[in-house]
C-alpha cells in the first residue's frame, strides 16, 4: 500500500476551495501557502473565480494536469461525486477531511463511499479527520490555522491519531515544547486506510523513529496486533488507548462509532505485540522524547548525579518506585572519583555535588559514571538556580551524551533561565526532564522496551 | 511562638553584607533593594566601608537601633560570636543561611548553637537554609539572584522546605507557571524553629489558603502529627517525602543529618493527621492550584463538557481512574438541554459540544450541568485549537466558577495561544491543567481532604 503521496505529493488538488477566510477549504490553503511544501497547488470550486490571487478550476475535470493527491472539504453529500471525478482523473490519493458519516449515523453513505473508492483504487484517508502534516517534507493538510496551532519543528516522533481533537492538541503543544516530529496523521473514519496500514507505513518510513498512537477502538484487532508485532522489532511504538473504563468507552460508541472493549484484553495484547502502553498523555510524551533520542541500555542500574540533595532523594525514590535499581559504583571507580573531587561532595547514590557544584564538578562526575561497570543509565539532576553552574555545562551534557554508550538524560526543574538551558540541551540530542519521577518513567520505558525487543 | 518578624520585620541587618557581587551576602542586599521591601536595612561587615552607596558598620554592637530580624552570612566559625552580638543587642529573630553544622557533621557547633540562641531567647530559621520569602510584604532573604530564580507572585499558597534545593526549584518553577505564593521558607537544620512550628504559624496565616510540605525527615514526629492534625482543620496540608525507599532514605542521612523512616508509617500518620500525600512533585502542584481555587464539593460526581471527543473519553477514563464517579444528569434536565443545544452535541457523559462547539453552547452547557443535583464538580475541556471559540468563553468560564456553587476546572492543552487563555483564567480564579489526568487527580485531593475535614 504506496501511502507515501500522503506526505509526499508533488501537486495537490482542495477540492472546496473558499474564499470566506473562516472556511476549512480556505484555511487548509493558506496553510499551504504558509509552509514548506513547495508543490503546486490547484484549487477547485464550482463558482470557479480567483483565492489569494491564484485561478479556481470550476471541476477536477477541468484541471490542466493529474494532481497527486486530492484534499477534500465538501459537504458529505457532495462528496460521492468528487470521488467519482478524481476516478476519472486517475487521482490515487485523496484525504477527505468532511465530516457527516457513520460518526453521526450515516453509515450507508459511509459504505457507498468505500465502494466508490474500491472501484477507482483511491487510497482514502479519512473521512471525518484532519489529514496529514510531514514536519520533513512541509506538507500539511490540517485545516487549523496556525496562529491557533502552531506546527512541531521536524524530528523522529510520529503521531497517529483517530481523534482530531487529540491530534491537533498534541501537536499544537508538542511545538510548544519543542518535540520534534516526522509526521502526523488524523485519520478518522478510517474507511480505507486505517491504524495498521499507517503504522506499517511508519515502520519503513527513515524520519520515523518513534511512533505515538491514539486509539478509541481498533478497526481490525488481529491486523493491528501483526502489523504492531512486526514494527515494534524496528522501533518503539507507544499506545495511548482512549474508552478504557466500561462507562467511559460507552462515549466511544458515538465519537467515532468504534468499539472500545475490555481493558484486560487490550493490555495483554499490547504487551503481546511488544507495544509500549501509556497510561496518560504525559506519559506517551515522557517515552517518545527518551525513544527519540536516547540508546538502548544494558541494564536497570541507575546512577544519579545531582546539585540538590533533596531532588536527589527524590530522584532516588521516583527510581525505585519505577521498578528500577541503584547503581552502585565499582570501589576503585568511587575511590577515584572521591580523589577527583572536594570533600563535600558525597560518592554514594545520588552522587550529591553539592550546592557550589561547579560545571567540572558534573564533567568529572559523569564521566566517572559513564565508564563504570555498574552503571547501566545516568541522570543528572542539574539546578540551575545555584550559582556557579556556567553556561558550558550544555557542552559537558552534549558531549557525554554524544559518546551514546549509555542512555543519560537530565533533570532541570525552574523558570526561564532553566528552560534556555533545556532548549539548547534537546536541541543537541539530550532530554531533558522537569522532574525526577518523569525520568524515572521514561527510563522504565526505555527498559521495557529494549528488554521486549531482545 | 511569634515567627511573624521572619516575614514582616520593619528593620533588617544583613550581617556579613559583602561588596563582592558573587557573595551570598551581597546577593541577599541586592534582592531586598529589588524587592517591593521597604524597610530598614542595616549592613555589618568587620572591614566596614561602603556597598552599593550605603553604610557598612562594623559590628551589629554599634548599629544605632535594634533591628527586627538578623539575616546571618558568614561563614560557620564566626555565626555564634555573632549570637552574642545579637543577643546584647536584644535582636529576638535570625536567619542563619550559613552551613557547616550538623550537615556536614559538625554536631557540636550546632550544639552550641542552639544553647546561645536558648540563652539569648533568640528565635532561628537555619543554619544550612535559604531562609524565608514574602510574596506579600515583599521580604526576602534568598540568596539566589532573580535572573537566575524568579519570584512567584503574591497568592495563597505557601511552601516549606527542608532542602534549599527543592524549595529554591519549586519556588522558580511556580513563579514561571504563574501560582501565586504566600510565604516561602527553607528551614535548613531547624535549630530551633522546626517544620511544625512553621506550619501552626502558618495555620493562622491569613493569606495562606494551602500549606505544602517537602520533608525528609521529621525532628518530631509525635508534634508534627499533631500541629498537622490542628491545622488540617483549617486548610488543607500537602506533604512530599524524600527517602521513601529504604535506599534512597540512606542519602538522607547525610544530606540534612535527619532519618527518614518507614514508608508505611509515614503514610499511616498521614492520614491520620488528615494531610495529604503527593506522590510527585507534579501531584503537589495539582493539589495547590485546586485548593486554592475551588470550594468544598458535596460529592465525587463529575461531569465533563467537551468539544473534542477524545479528550473527553480520556478525561472519563482518568475520572473514573482517578476514583471519582461519571454524573448522570437528571432526565428533566437532559431534555432541556438537548432542546437548547444543536442536534450535533452529545448529551452524556461527557457531553460533546463537538469540533464546532461555539462559547453560547459551552456557556449553556456549564449553566446546566452546575444546576444538576446529580453533578458535584465539572471538569470543562476546551481545545481552543478549535474555530468557532471566542475570546469571551473566558468571561463565561470565569461567571461559572465565581458563582462558586461547585469546583469547576478547565483541562486545556497546547501552545502559545492556549497558554494566554489559562493565564487568564487563572488570574481569575478558575483552576486550569494540561491534561484530563492531572484535573482528576486534584478533585481527587479534594474530595479526600474535604471528607476527612468533615
Amino acid at each position: 500500500m504506496n501511502l507515501s503521496p500522503f506526505f509526499h505529493a508533488r501537486s495537490i488538488v482542495i477540492v472546496g476551495a473558499s474564499r470566506d477566510p473562516k472556511k476549512v477549504g480556505h484555511v487548509i490553503f493558506r496553510n499551504l501557502l504558509d509552509s514548506e511544501f513547495d508543490g503546486e497547488i490547484f484549487l477547485v470550486n464550482r463558482n470557479a473565480g480567483e483565492i489569494l490571487n491564484h485561478k479556481v478550476y470550476r471541476s477536477v475535470g477541468v484541471l490542466p494536469s493529474r494532481p497527486e493527491l486530492a484534499i477534500i472539504a465538501v459537504p458529505a453529500p457532495y462528496v460521492l461525486k468528487i470521488i467519482e471525478d478524481c476516478g476519472k482523473k486517475k487521482i490515487k490519493h485523496v484525504i477527505i477531511v468532511s465530516a457527516g458519516f457513520r460518526e453521526v449515523g450515516n453509515v450507508k453513505l459511509e459504505e457507498r463511499l468505500a465502494r466508490a473508492l474500491k472501484q477507482h483504487n483511491i487510497l482514502c484517508i479519512g473521512p471525518n479527520c484532519l489529514g496529514t502534516f510531514d514536519a520533513h517534507s512541509g506538507f500539511d493538510s490540517l485545516f487549523i490555522p496556525q496562529y491557533r496551532m502552531k506546527r512541531p519543528k521536524a524530528g523522529g516522533i510520529a503521531f497517529v491519531s483517530q481523534s482530531g481533537a487529540v491530534g491537533s492538541t498534541i501537536l499544537d503543544l508538542a511545538a510548544e515544547d519543542g518535540y520534534g516530529f516526522s509526521k502526523f496523521i488524523s485519520y478518522g473514519n478510517a474507511v480505507n486506510v486505517d491504524e495498521s496500514d499507517l503504522l506499517s507505513y511508519l515502520g519503513s518510513d527513515k524520519q520515523t523513529r518513534v511512533i505515538c498512537l491514539y486509539i478509541e477502538g481498533l478497526c481490525n484487532g488481529r491486523k493491528f496486533l501483526e502489523t504492531a508485532k512486526e514494527v515494534s522489532k524496528k522501533k518503539p511504538v507507544i499506545v495511548i488507548k482512549g474508552g478504557l473504563h466500561e462507562s467511559s468507552s460507552q462515549a466511544t460508541l458515538s465519537h467515532t462509532g468504534s468499539l472500545a472493549g475490555d481493558k484486560e484484553v487490550y493490555f495483554a495484547a499490547f504487551r503481546q505485540a511488544g507495544v509500549l502502553y501509556a497510561s496518560s498523555l504525559d506519559e506517551m510524551f515522557y517515552y517518545a522524547k527518551i525513544f527519540e533520542y536516547s540508546t538502548s541500555p544494558s541494564g536497570s542500574r541507575v546512577q544519579i548525579i545531582t546539585n540538590g540533595g533533596g531532588f536527589g532523594i527524590i530522584c532516588a525514590d521516583a527510581v525505585l518506585s519505577a521498578g528500577l535499581l541503584l547503581a552502585h559504583m565499582h570501589k576503585d571507580n568511587c575511590r577515584a572519583l572521591e580523589k577527583a573531587l572536594p570533600k563535600i561532595v558525597t560518592i554514594k547514590n545520588p552522587i550529591d555535588l553539592a550546592g557550589d557544584a561547579t560545571t567540572e564538578r558534573y564533567r568529572i562526575a559523569i564521566e566517572y559514571a559513564l565508564r563504570d561497570e555498574n552503571v547501566d543509565m545516568v541522570i543528572v539532576i542539574l539546578l540551575y538556580q545555584t550559582p556557579l553552574i556556567t553556561a558550558d555545562i550544555i557542552d559537558v551534557l552534549v558531549e557525554a551524551s554524544e559518546e551514546g554508550k549509555k542512555p543519560l538524560v537530565v533533570v532541570s526543574a525552574g523558570g526561564e533561565f532553566t528552560h534556555i538551558l533545556k532548549e539548547n540541551l534537546e536541541e543537541h540530542g539530550v532530554p531533558c526532564y522537569t522532574f525526577p519521577e518523569q525520568a524515572a518513567i521514561a527510563l522504565r520505558g526505555l527498559i521495557q522496551y529494549y528488554s521486549r525487543a531482545k
